[in-house]
């Protein structure tokens, strides 16, 4: 079945304080070539069918409505991968 | 600056509670045509200079000792955005 990625980031002029934490991290332990970290969510959504234009704008809309809050939140990226893996 | 794009998922034998409930609003609202939604976090890094092949093997590094945790999930991808937003 198919699988659809939706990929879903902090605003970029929200503090983002898990983010802050890992880089501290980082330097900490003298990894020190990385100036950020920012943190965000990935979904994973196996469709029953077939991917249609009609289960995209589904998702698309799921994605700005239930899987993002768009106070805080950006939708950075819907991606489709068929079974073998492709994605497009 | 570059940014590097980690993807970490929950192992796919785990249960994902986080998934589930996601998965049983979908539903329940009347988009049925989803079989299992899982969650998980995607990363982006900023790298201070260019990156090169000793980067990508410290992200790499970094990615599996750090930002995810080997019991329980797994890293799924690691993506390289030039400042112009191409991916590969």
């Amino acid at each position: 079945m198919p699988t659809i990625v939706v990929e879903v980031m902090p605003k970029a002029e929200l503090l983002d304080p898990q983010g802050k934490a890992v880089a501290g991290a980082l330097a900490r332990i003298g990894k020190d070539g990385f100036s950020s970290v920012r943190i965000g969510k990935r979904f994973e959504i196996t469709v029953d069918g077939p991917v249609t234009d009609a289960v995209r704008a589904e998702v698309e809309a799921i994605a700005n409505d239930i899987l993002s809050n768009s106070v805080i939140e950006d939708v950075v990226g819907i991606h489709y991968e068929t079974p073998a893996g492709e994605t497009h």
